[in-house]
């Protein structure tokens, strides 16, 4: 029995506000269940100095965590002068996920940056972050497209993004803060919506894994990335 | 002709929903018009070392602006590896601020931390970080007056801030951001409900200022403190 | 009665000594009582790079307290690898104060900073720190125009500062440690010696202040930058 | 056909060098082909913070590059003032990794840091460094229960890592840097020698990749770890 | 011929005025002519943490340039966050000098902090940082003895330091900014009041030099400790 | 009588592995005794800011030292985020030595950085770092001469540095580890092939020394250099 009281194959209730702030050419907050991200795409006609003359484009992500954002308050990054190693491998892992479903040639010489923000967390903030960067990602496009900037749409798919782990011996979905402190494993997958994987990665916890559990859980991801493109599909309006 | 269309003395909508977020001990998203910040208020049975053996409490505060809070987007301070003077100035700010309402010896050997987070911001994101972190802070207390830790209020009173200018010659009150940028005078009054002035700063622009104008401008943050106290009453259920 | 023996609105003795150092374009040891302050004016034919292009110069300033300029030694902020919120702060004051009072256009493509390092520290640094820094500015300014670098004067007024507060109940002039570190209230303002205010600030310590204290406040600063006024026309041979 | 005339399923020549320091408690210089790493385990009797009074000792690693082990010359990270968010994730990597194989209640309150430090580069490093540390922490812990200072040891099995990809098309095992810059898909696996996973990652780069590749990639890994068991066996003299 | 019009062993002006400053334990305004540094002695009742449970004490030092003590402006290193290694290299040395005549059993469980201080710089910086510090530790240990917190005077021997080099190939004394610049060789000497050596250091600049080079420039270096000795025993009225 | 046995002018064993790494255009392992150290030559066609339209080269030198390299583990630099004043004195030392025996205009507009890390340390490894830098700078320097870039050798000499120290009264050659802890004065001599010195540094360590002692720690350098000069010409053969 999950603490949730969900079933093993479960995703928590999702919600995606799309345009949650103004000024970000495209905004989303998402929610997982208790773990809401902020994720805004700010599109900068500007590209970074190792792709300077290429005629290509970069997307890249940052990703923060309010201080209280936790059940006991953290200290903040910025005072403390650094981003923690956890933190960097977030965003990298934000930045790829995204980068995998963009043609850069199509974007052309300018720069989306995806700001993931965690309001509040409960578990899985980095699929959480993945996912409702997409949506900001998608307005944003969408309106260069609109405004002309754009004639070809560089995404080439969806992007999505779930965790699973093996809580108390059974391979769950959608972990929260206190499955994911009590998991055996702990995996995330970034899937297309054309079926591919952008990225697996399954760490043991405590006890090691076999591959068909690594099997079950990609399964297990299969089935909550359907119900998140379906919800970038509401919010984007499509 | 203000750019807004408001009269001199007429604030912003003020709105304040309190509980925004779920593990602090209080919370508060604040609005002035199209600013917004999140503020949540930490309690922790700790001290710093300097009021070691006092038996006295502490208030503090941080402030953080996402970086796109902003009409462009502006660099993540935790990746710069360190806060700018200005986010230093202005969490300094809360912190005395807020301090100035609390009983240290009544509050007893803890420290309350206020985390003002802008999510959005549209002008006078220090003013509304101050209004909205006593709203954080009053949940806080409440809490622990209401679990019996505390037995008598350390708050003594309602502080409130504002801004106010000299924006084409006339004295404004709650400048948003394109009378900020364009104003000849930029005053931060922080105000208590007992009438008393907590902080007072007003800086030239351009165009230094007269007494009497110093006067005007401490008038219309009376007014708006004003406004603000009532929202604040709302928010707190008072 | 002041633990120095002082009337309420008296200063501490003002001298200016102009030229302490021989490389500075200007430079100038202000006291006030004990507080020491080295302060240079350094002329740069640059700008910062948000004013390229726009034919106007500029002024800044950096502050610094030496280790032991204080009662106990303090640490290093160059050790430390970082300056405090409180030093900011202040060096962003002195730099406001000073371009108050320069046309940047009539300054033309090129900057100067203003460096105001503390040797000894006995109350009211910042406010030394800005009557003296225009003391500096004044020399180097002159030998612009001595060079025919400049032919019209950029400096269009005196600038002074004075910190006054509230000592055991009383409206008291340019605190001491003893005083400042027992004040009710802390306020500094910089004055123009055509009249106008430049900045106000006025922060509560412990107990707050009522409108009349401000401006009685203010009254007592108009006395002490008088003084500071008549101290820098005779350092600078006016 | 791969650029070093390999099979898709060849190692590179495994290299493992025990006793390479003389100061470390373990110690082993590892090379996978032109991949060459200096692993060192330095046994501490000291625990981390977190693990005060809980009977438990701690397994964590450092991982580093010498500026000139590359192509050409990268910044060394120490004169730079901070590590890369790539080292940060490999040595988590790392930790994670050698933790998965000790019983922290049977290391008993201690501490065991291994430094991977990459002599030489030529793709592979991270994977290097997991199967090298095993053998440095290895030698350390045998010394201790040679000593008497452990009498149950504490090492479960023994884990290695490799990576693998697709390159041009096609599956292959043990990137060199050539592969690994062209290469559409990224994996790293880390096997215990009891058949479990430790840790998966597969990393698409420009092209997704499907659940069938995930699973060949995976079974490439085997036949590497395989090799590397034995390499790992030889040098503990096993 | 020197530019200053000096000879070959003649050392400028040296000045020493004790107690430039009131707050430090000891105090010297140190001038090698228009070399000026200002040396003050910080005692602490505390001691570093790998001297805890020893009995002993320590003499530490650190150093730093005021940004304008330089004919051009240099960056201030507080607002860079960090210390040039010219920085620690010298306040190593000036250290390293000061303990040298230290008998840190007699001290006892101590610290005192040499800071020194340039307020303008004309050669020479480090060699009257050391020279001045000793005034600054002479007047600082006096007071301990005074008090009668030491019993017996842990102070060996006067110290003092001097730069020679190889100018226009004839050996000089005491080099100022513009010799400095073009010498071929840089020597610093620190030698103690007994006839010993408490630090040599030659670097040859350009050209290399010999052994009777050398062996010159200690013999100059004699002369000029000379001269300094007497000025130390005057500042502090021996 | 020395811990290890050696008369008191004798060297430990010197052996100089060129060619040690593949990747950089210079490199060699260098070992004194149980010291060893991995020195890199890197030829970039750039030179820093400062030499800009001069015509002439430059070469500098960066200092490591792996955690594990010494009896105990120390900190990681890049992990603390800061180089320690000790490694960039040495490493500024290094680079000193180097340039004194490079012609710099007839090297032309490039850089040479000399990495020397510290694999393993007992003593003099900044000693060994200098010799061991000079082989990898006279294999790089022959590359480019083979290569047609450079027509005349801008390598003037051969550079050599040793360690000398008074260790329980008698000076002796080459300080181990354990000499070094112990030495009442540490010398440092950088020594060049035609005779002449380079650099010079001796300080006392507890107790001071006198002329006679340095001139005699000076003569068992040049005792020393002449082994380490004949270790260098077999190692780049010639």
């Amino acid at each position: 029995m999950r603490p949730s009281g969900r079933a093993p194959d479960e995703m928590r209730l999702i919600t995606m506000e799309p345009g949650f702030t103004v000024h970000a050419e495209g905004s989303c907050l998402v929610s997982f269940g208790d773990t809401r991200v902020l994720c805004t795409a700010s599109v900068e006609e500007r590209i970074p100095p190792f792709l300077r003359g290429k005629g290509e484009g970069w997307v890249t992500a940052e990703y923060g965590m309010l201080p209280r954002a936790t059940h006991t308050r953290g200290s903040r990054e910025a005072a403390k002068g650094k981003q923690s190693g956890r933190t960097q491998e977030i965003q990298r892992l934000i930045g790829r996920s995204l980068r995998s479903v963009v043609d850069m040639k199509l974007l052309g010489e300018r720069q989306i940056t995806l700001d993931c923000d965690v309001i509040q967390a409960d578990g899985g903030t980095r699929t959480a972050s993945i996912s409702g960067a997409w949506v900001a990602l998608r307005i944003a496009v969408d309106k260069l497209i609109a405004a002309g900037t754009l004639t070809t749409d560089p995404i080439k798919a969806k992007v999505a993004a779930v965790s699973c782990g093996i809580y108390e011996g059974t391979p769950v979905l959608d972990l929260d803060y206190i499955e994911d402190s009590n998991a055996h494993a702990d995996a995330n997958f970034v899937l297309l919506s054309d079926g591919n994987i952008a990225e697996a990665q399954a760490t043991a916890e405590g006890a090691t894994y076999d591959e068909e559990a690594l099997l079950r859980l990609l399964r297990l991801a299969r089935i909550g990335c359907t119900n998140i493109f379906a919800a970038q599909d509401k919010a984007t309006g499509r």
